[in-house]
């Protein structure tokens, strides 16, 4: 639920080396201090310096916010970045250096929806050429799960949205097919297993619903699928999984970040990305407006009119 | 909870040709066909063939049971094997040829819980040299999953039972360290990550009840923990689980007969054990009876006392 800004570095502090004034950057709000057990780790992208309330962080060096007061009371950062603001103070480990030639308009899609979308793909299912993939819910991170299962070369692209206009937006990245729950006399996973001989490989949650989440855990295919959550659920409902259906071999597991190492491996996607052409990211960014006008930007996201809207000053 | 029975092959019906009479074999409820599309991935062991009630279970080529029937009624098989009788009939799917110099005695603890023990440290989890591991739960596949972790050079072994006769066995078979969680003041999984500066690498869930599996998934470090279901839940309970807490970085996922392709993997099981001189497999046998005092047995079992019960004809 990002809006996105333009970053160029204004400043750095001492003892930051790896970052110099005008350089072009990312924001992450999943840190990479890489010094952390996790950080030394090659199986996680979480970081111990950033595992703590995302809603209320503060500069992690010192404990403290840098920005004013109100009534007395520190203005937290939300999510160590606070980008909604012209100017910003960051931990070095939230910001990420990349080629100056990037165009920043669309890689600043890195900071979150493309490379939780991407990265999941890669780093948490790892999916293969020939794979099988279901997609549930067509927000930005779905559609970039989309984008990320295609130039892995998967077979089968089912997207899934009960917002109708999402069809032609995902058939635009890659989906080869496109369910709309409303319209379907069976539930999603009989229909999917109906289409791909018993389930999916892969299934990617991106609704941050229960129900949802249970449909995509059963249409993959017995003996193998992998189910990846993506979606944030912010519910007292526990998992709708019974024990014993973890035995007819489908797994299921959580992708933050979608398992990028931000500083690590940010860089190397802009690389990437900038030499492929027919990578479509301008399909992301589907509106425009003045700082001022952030609350319209946040409308146009609650009523799924928009995916990803730039802000300017 | 099964009870294990010397077999040998008194004859073969038409068609089977890798099965001849006077055979030693192995009875394996998890069958395998070899011709279906589960068989021919390598991702799984599950067999089409064998996806069915496994509590009235039938001959797959005509549907029919082999044994007599009682006031009209068809007495199914059990699991595909029904080995609680003189003489049984199979699918030759579910029957495994072994070397014939290994010892029936010991080598029948493949029949399950040993491959169920050993094979979820092999296939399914996949620990390394040097890993760390919580066993939940010290029956008879607790403890072959702590002799799987000790052949595959784990550094620490901790298991974890209200028995607490179950400390010496366990420390025969490799166990490092022991935990009876009624003399803790604190959780299970808070006792854990005290000792292994943040959880273990992997835990197995072998008691088949969900507090524990729930200890059994926190006792896991966050990014990285994997939790391996091998315990039976007849619940009508969910998963203990918080949708967010996926997104820790654990993962959690079941395994049946420990993910062994029985007649693929077993024969190959029985040749390296019968080499591993101490590998101590008689720990297992604690009682042998007469077929005639199975109730004895049973009630051995139901009360913890003993492991597994060789009965005789």
């Amino acid at each position: 639920m990002f809006l996105y800004v333009f970053v160029v570095v204004e400043s750095v502090g001492e003892g930051v080396d790896d970052i110099k004034e005008g350089d072009h950057v990312l924001t992450i709000f999943n840190g990479e201090c890489g010094e952390c057990t996790y950080c030394k780790s090659k199986t996680t992208n979480l970081c111990a310096k950033f595992r703590v309330d995302p809603l209320q962080s503060v500069m992690r060096n010192d404990g403290k916010t840098r920005f004013l007061t109100q009534d007395g009371k520190p203005i937290y950062h939300f999510l160590n970045t606070s980008t909604f603001s012209e100017y910003t103070v960051m931990d070095s480990a939230c910001v990420v250096k990349i080629n100056p030639k990037a165009p920043l308009n669309t890689m600043t899609l890195l900071s979150c929806c493309l490379s939780t979308g991407v990265g999941s793909v890669i780093n948490t299912a790892n999916i293969h050429q020939g794979s099988t993939v279901a997609v549930f819910g067509l927000g930005a991170v779905g559609l970039a799960v989309i984008l990320g299962a295609k130039t892995r070369g998967a077979s089968t692209i089912i997207g899934i949205d009960i917002n109708d206009d999402k069809r032609i937006k995902g058939q635009r990245l890659g989906m080869t097919n496109f369910i709309n729950p409303s319209e379907l006399k069976t539930s999603v996973h009989e229909k999917i297993s109906e289409m791909t001989e018993g389930g999916v490989d892969f299934s990617f949650e991106c609704a941050g619903n229960l129900d949802v989440l249970r449909e995509a855990f059963l249409s993959t295919h017995d003996g193998w699928g992998l189910t990846v959550v993506l979606g944030i659920h912010p519910t007292p409902r526990m998992l709708p999984l019974h024990p014993m259906e973890l035995f007819d071999g489908r797994t299921i597991t959580g992708s933050v970040f979608g398992g990028c190492k931000g500083k690590t491996q940010l860089p190397l996607f802009v690389d990437q990305f900038m030499n492929m052409e027919d990578l479509k990211l301008e399909e992301f960014i589907t509106h425009e407006l003045p700082f001022n006008k952030i609350d319209q930007a946040f409308e146009l996201l609650i009523h799924g009119k928009s995916l990803r809207c730039l802000l300017h000053f």
